[in-house]
């Protein structure tokens, strides 16, 4: 099915422009006009693909989703048959930082949807909670792994999966603005690994 | 020195408006056109007290601080004389949570001030630096405060402190974007304190 092919393939290269619009200047210079420009094509066959911004909008979101989860899914599988919660839970969290260009890129836009969300631009938040609530579940199940010998399910560890993402969600943003460096937030993830596993 | 006085009257009334106009519609609404509407004046007036953009933007963002460290100082007073690190903590951090009108405000408008840094519009990043670098000392000093039993200068506190900082920050994002509610951030902050004070 060749023309189905292609189909995906134009979509992509939509949100791929998407991508690139939002990370040289933010959700708001995110328009028919730049995208089209931006990935080569006419105004109206964008239109075609995406009949409202709202449309291209999600579909990017949800490419840069899958992607992250594509990459996370590797890193997983390179972790071997038995990590330790805290292998783990490193492998996880160093995913959700900005180490890289792609990761960088990863938080610029995700973080960019989340604002727009906050002041009522864009996707709705809704939409932005799914992934946020599977790694919490996923963070507190390797918590659990980590303290099968003692209360193994007790309120704190949700509590405590919580704090992981938060804090890692903190430093994510920290990081983009220069607040942290790369070596600084290494060592925040294994202190912070130090009091959730202690 | 009546004048005086008017062109401070004047000034913040320019900044309350570009507060008001970055709440409305993010920091890419700002404009001299958008500010004077706002405020009732004409961009010429807006002009005369402000000669760029950036004089207002960095003029609005020291209001906002300013503001905070008022509120923030007063809340101190309310400790008394002799608070626990616990009491002191749980003041400090609370104050920089969305959790009335003004905060949620200010972590809006904070928040948006970030965005622009990283986005490389606005304001630089360094000049965002200088608060939370006085929050992680001021964070640091409870924390050795309720440790001088104990190995009080430990590089461990100030990696408590920025782990403190970074979820605190996350928390605040997560409460604008509605992912926590104000009852799951408080569970959260008393947590955290449990996490770091134990």
């Amino acid at each position: 099915m060749p023309r189905l092919v292609d189909h995906e393939v134009r979509r992509r290269q939509v949100t791929d422009a998407v991508r690139r619009v939002i990370c040289a200047g933010g959700l708001e210079s995110v328009t028919f006009q730049t995208v089209a420009a931006e990935a080569g094509f006419s105004v109206r066959l964008v239109q075609y693909y995406f009949g409202t911004k709202k449309e291209f909008l999600l579909a990017t979101h949800r490419s840069v989703m899958d992607d992250a989860g594509a990459r996370f899914m590797k890193r997983w599988s390179e972790l071997g048959t038995d990590p330790t919660p805290r292998e783990a839970l490193r492998a996880v969290l160093t995913e959700l930082l900005p180490l890289d260009e792609p990761r960088r890129e990863e938080v610029l836009i995700l973080g960019a949807f989340g604002w727009a969300a906050i002041t009522g631009q864009g996707i709705t938040a809704e939409e932005t909670f799914a992934a946020p609530r599977a790694l919490a579940t996923l963070v507190a199940d390797q918590l659990i792994r980590a303290r099968r010998d003692a209360e193994s399910r007790s309120v704190a560890v949700e509590l405590d999966a919580d704090l992981v993402l938060m804090a890692v969600g903190g430093l994510a943003q920290g990081m983009l603005q220069g607040y942290s460096t790369r070596h600084s937030a290494e060592q925040l993830i294994e202190h912070l690994l130090d009091r959730v596993l202690q």
